[in-house]
């Protein structure tokens, strides 16, 4: 749980809780967007000072105006400017000189403009020195439980926001004012709401990390375009999680017109979005897809109900909307059980049935219409033993009087503490609004009630990180540039990941004398720094032996003159690996969010179903686990139709190994892949077939 | 195009267009659902006669009521019966006697409720005759351009319920209202919506194919529970695709939970769920994964407008929810392009910017908030060569003036016909509706801001049936039960399916004798009627040839022994199959949607990321073709990564000829599979490796 003896930081504070505030470039003009802001301080109702600046106006909504900065009667802990860009800049190093805590900037026209606003960007920055700044491109933030609403968001139009238990940390500031208006209208109460913008100072991580610290906030939905500092936001992410606090993330940038997209809004610069389920995965974030899930799920997170276990009732007096529900939580895993005797017989009892009703969903009809009933029978449902969480359909029979059905159905979750939630079918914004006014989540969508009960479930405790392994000794003179095979294997076994038997040869007969050292089948391969992909020119020949070695070798040597490829540096010849199961185990260095691990199915049939996974450094053995259940694949490994069982332990070793490499390495790293690692049997180990490091200056 | 020549049934005209209409059992209190449907009738303008039914008043909401049908002062073209199912059977039967064209009736107890409900259920069906019935367990049906509310539908309760061109099939009244309710309060105007319920008589079939030929009808939406009679259906849904209407159809029971909730609900058997993704694909209608979906997509296809190409333009005054709109283009393949040259000028000047606005998003910020700006952007995004569908968001700055905002974009899409949509961000329902009600779909969710722009690109015109491939000539002796893999062979090679070299041998010596004559590798497998798994007892050995085979077989005849299994009725010596591509090919029969053809990868890798597809006979060329293109497999087949290129030609051959088999097989097939069916290079055609059929009795 939180700590509230933490003490907040002094930009939180300063932030959401300030005794005053200075609204620099305030409009007298409430329609304008320069004119919101002190409108919706007074609306809201804050409670300390509030200081329009602008020295074209005496006062504003009746509060006396000052002409400058300079002019305030005493230095305001917060500030919030609305001029454009190119003042923005000089108002900031005003604020600064008062001594001013914080400073938000909403002009957009900075790094997310070209050059030139990239420049005006640093301006800015420098204008506020220590002074600590929200934005820009920015519209502000708000605090529903202090009525402090530093911003321009349109939403704040709303006459009833209510307070509850969601913080939201946005980059966007349309997406936080989305959210906020139509979470109001449905009844889902927020708590704190801030956007970050451009973040030339204050960043999303710094939010969520001080989020996790705030009594008011139970969940924190966050509106993601880029991580720019992946570290921060792990640290951040696991303070929420050690708080429990669940933090649940849209972010944009799946395809290649929304990352782009995102660059010309926020600037911000995103990496590759599959890192981010990597990223979210390891500090046990929820990623939403659908971006209502950005609303809808945090209402369900936000009872603080968990599901014990994974089966849910369904009770509808409509029979449709009841397996609609039934149907999409049984697509998510859930279990739609029938119900045990006792409950039956209570069911009936109530419903005055002759016989006990097993059915799941509980379909009540038109008896189910009456308060009374439906109360009895939701609190029966929520009682039974065989039951984690309880859905409550709203039929059109409610339309007539939502107040009694609203209220059974609280009646009915009062004496548990398991989820219950409602699917309202029929336009109803008024059922829907006071169901979650009532603390029911209420939803629109069928596949949002499944999935609600899916993150509701009691979450793993998140494993111990462990202690760092030791990172291997690399060799001293280590080469730039693509390393050949016999050179990449050589930093792959330094650090624990070993080849099968192999060795160099110059020509056909060492190459003979070798197969035959070896014995069974061997591979040949080339040995070239110049040629990447050698099976593509005929480099690779599988399935040798001594007697074939040979000609093989004169045939691929004629090949590689043929094609007028450089001479090679030599040969490799391999024991050729058998009876495994093939994978491809990687790391590289993504630009912003750093180095990764890759997992993956290998051959080329595992290569089109798309089978891999990844996980950022630093990277614990419960990760490395984590990785092998990802892929479809872990089933082969495991034993598939009485399949042999593969080595597991050792795969997980090496993925900690290819990380350990990869730490060692630090920027030097640019990529290394074993492709194919062979699983072997267990207890038999993992072995490398065919690796590839290139390694960069480290500048 | 509908063709308005052709005469509806009679039982259409009866249900959406009665002279008169008799509700029987309607009571005098409207707030009782027997109230609602004169009130409805009366509410909603009908123009015939209405006679309330009920021995207990003398009249009801003004209109004169009778005692009995007896008492009734003409025959009803179409009645309403509102009555108990114990009651219903007998006022059935005397409508049907006073010549009424068509009884609905509402109530539940019927084919849903055990075997007394069947019963009830085959009484109901008696007392029909030649009347024709909707129901039992239906709500009724609508018609918003004649007013014809033949229902009980709580929706109805709502005053203005807009008419337009989309139609509902559903086989759940409750459904059927959901969709009403929801799509009148966003401006979603609909033609005619049933529900069928438990379809004793007419079914969802019927109703697709009337409406298929309904002049109102622009789309048909349809809520399915299970199809009772699949070729009926295609024979519906063809007829809608021929005449342009799309249909757009949302199918319970994806998991057992919700098959199980669709059987108690109205009745109905499904068969296997993956089976209508096939015969919804044969028929080139549109399966919707999210229930909403069912009225977005049929809001979107009702407009007639159609995207040309898939590149789209997001037109935004807030940078976050451009982002979203642009993301989730992406993610569905369609291209979110940079603007031309001519365009971006035009924006530029718009805008009133220096420099060309290339972005797309086209981020217009505040000053889009201006209409003529809005209106002239709009056109110029339209206009654009490169652009094929436009998609606006509506950000919280139209809330101060909705009107404004709907209306310039409405003029902007006034010279164009390519699609256009768009985003509402913040909560803004007014905004929403009249944005439909002026033909701009509007949505709340960008996932499907995005699937509208798919749904809405040409579809491909159906690919003509061809004639039916010509029924093989099969054996006159078929056995019953499991064939072993000879007498599989034969059966197959009869189809046109022909599997490697083989011969049936007895012992070790006739074995090394095949080995030799066969040349190259060889297998060797048991061959036994009793053994289903013949690789799981020892029973297949690969890569044999003349000199280890006599042991090989030893050995197996030991195992089998040993493990107490019947003796084999021999062995089968087959040449082994190597550099093909793996496929499984089969059919089977589906108690309630009948015989289909199933096509997936072979081996054990390609089960594991479950590739595979399949189609309901009768199946043509092109639908042989497109499973080929379902499987991820197919890039392998078609040579990846410049591996060999397989005779695709011949796996479609293939297909067609497992589809003649099981025609030819008829009642008889129980199960036909070919596992692994090698797809060899280019030219060589496709070869059978091991082969198992299952045939019943045929009773």
């Amino acid at each position: 749980m939180s700590n509230p003896d933490t003490p907040a930081a002094d930009w939180f504070n300063a932030l959401f809780a300030p005794q005053s505030v200075a609204v620099i470039g305030a409009s007298a003009d409430p329609s304008k967007t320069g004119g919101r802001p002190v409108n919706y301080l007074r609306k809201h109702g804050f409670g300390g000072r509030i200081m329009p600046v602008n020295p074209r106006a005496d006062q504003i909504s009746g509060l006396p105006c000052y002409a400058d900065i300079a002019s305030l009667p005493e230095a305001p802990e917060a500030a919030i400017v609305l001029l454009g860009a190119n003042r923005a800049a000089a108002a900031v190093a005003d604020l600064a000189a008062r001594g001013t805590k914080l400073a938000i900037v909403l002009a957009s026209g900075f790094s997310e403009a070209g050059t030139e606003g990239q420049a005006r960007q640093r301006q800015l920055a420098e204008a506020a020195g220590s002074m600590r700044l929200l934005g820009p491109n920015t519209i502000g933030a708000v605090d529903l439980h202090s009525r402090i609403v530093l911003s321009a968001s349109g939403a704040l139009e709303a006459e009833d926001l209510p307070a509850g238990g969601i913080s939201v940390a946005s980059q966007s500031g349309g997406i936080l004012g989305a959210l906020l208006s139509r979470g109001a209208a449905r009844g889902i109460g927020f708590a704190k709401l801030a956007s970050t913008g451009n973040e030339v100072d204050l960043d999303i991580a710094d939010l969520i990390g001080a989020l996790a610290q705030d009594r008011q906030t139970r969940v924190i939905a966050a509106y993601v375009e880029g991580i720019r500092d992946a570290a921060k936001f792990r640290t951040a992410a696991e303070a929420a999680r050690a708080a429990g606090k669940p933090l649940v993330i849209y972010k944009v940038g799946r395809s290649g017109a929304g990352a782009r997209a995102a660059v010309s809004h926020t600037g911000a610069m995103a990496g590759e979005d599959r890192l981010y389920d990597a990223l979210f995965a390891q500090v046990g974030a929820i990623r939403v897809r659908d971006f209502n899930d950005l609303l809808d799920l945090p209402a369900m997170l936000a009872t603080g109900r968990a599901m014990r276990g994974n089966r849910v009732a369904v009770l509808t007096s409509t029979g449709g909307a009841g397996s609609l529900i039934a149907d999409n939580c049984g697509v998510l895993g859930l279990d739609v059980p029938l119900m045990d005797g006792a409950t039956a017989q209570g069911l009936a009892q109530i419903l005055g049935e002759d016989a006990p009703m097993t059915g799941n969903p509980v379909d009540v009809t038109l008896a189910g219409v009456k308060p009374q009933i439906m109360t009895a029978a939701t609190e029966t449902l929520l009682n039974a033993e065989g039951v984690d969480g309880v859905a409550v359909v709203v039929g059109s029979s409610a339309l007539a009087q939502p107040d009694v059905a609203v209220g059974a159905i609280r009646a009915g979750a009062e004496r548990s503490d398991k989820p219950i939630i409602a699917y309202v079918s029929p336009h109803a914004p008024h059922i829907l609004r006071a169901l979650n006014l009532q603390g029911i989540p209420a939803f629109t969508a069928p596949e949002t009630c499944a999935l609600a009960f899916r993150v509701a479930q009691t979450p793993a405790a998140p494993a111990a990180p462990g202690a760092p392994a030791p990172l291997p000794e690399l060799p001293a003179d280590l080469p730039y540039g693509t390393l050949n095979e016999a050179a990449s294997a050589r930093l792959f076994a330094a650090a624990g990941l070993h080849g099968a038997a192999h060795r160099v040869v110059a020509d056909a007969a060492e190459a003979q004398q070798t197969a035959r050292d070896l014995g069974g089948p061997v591979v040949l391969k080339l040995l070239s720094d110049a040629i990447a992909h050698k099976s593509d020119v005929g480099g690779v020949r599988l399935s040798l032996d001594a007697a074939t070695i040979g000609p093989a070798l004169e045939e691929m040597a004629a090949g590689i003159a043929r094609q007028g490829l450089p001479a090679p540096q030599g040969y490799l010849v391999q024991k050729m690996l058998q009876g495994g199961v093939e994978v491809i185990l990687g790391a590289r260095r993504d630009p912003q969010l750093g180095a990764f691990v890759l997992l993956g199915a290998g051959g080329t049939l595992a290569e089109l179903a798309d089978d891999s996974t990844m996980r950022l450094l630093p990277l614990s053995r419960a990760d490395a686990e984590s990785m092998v259940e990802d892929l479809r694949l872990s089933r082969l490994l495991r034993g598939y139709r009485g399949g042999a069982v593969h080595d597991v332990p050792a795969l997980v070793d090496a993925i900690l190994a290819m990380a350990g490499l990869a730490a060692a390495l630090g920027p030097r790293l640019s990529e290394a892949e074993i492709n194919p690692l062979f699983v072997l049997p267990e207890g038999q180990g993992v072995a490398a077939a065919d690796g590839l490091v290139v390694l960069d200056d480290g500048a």
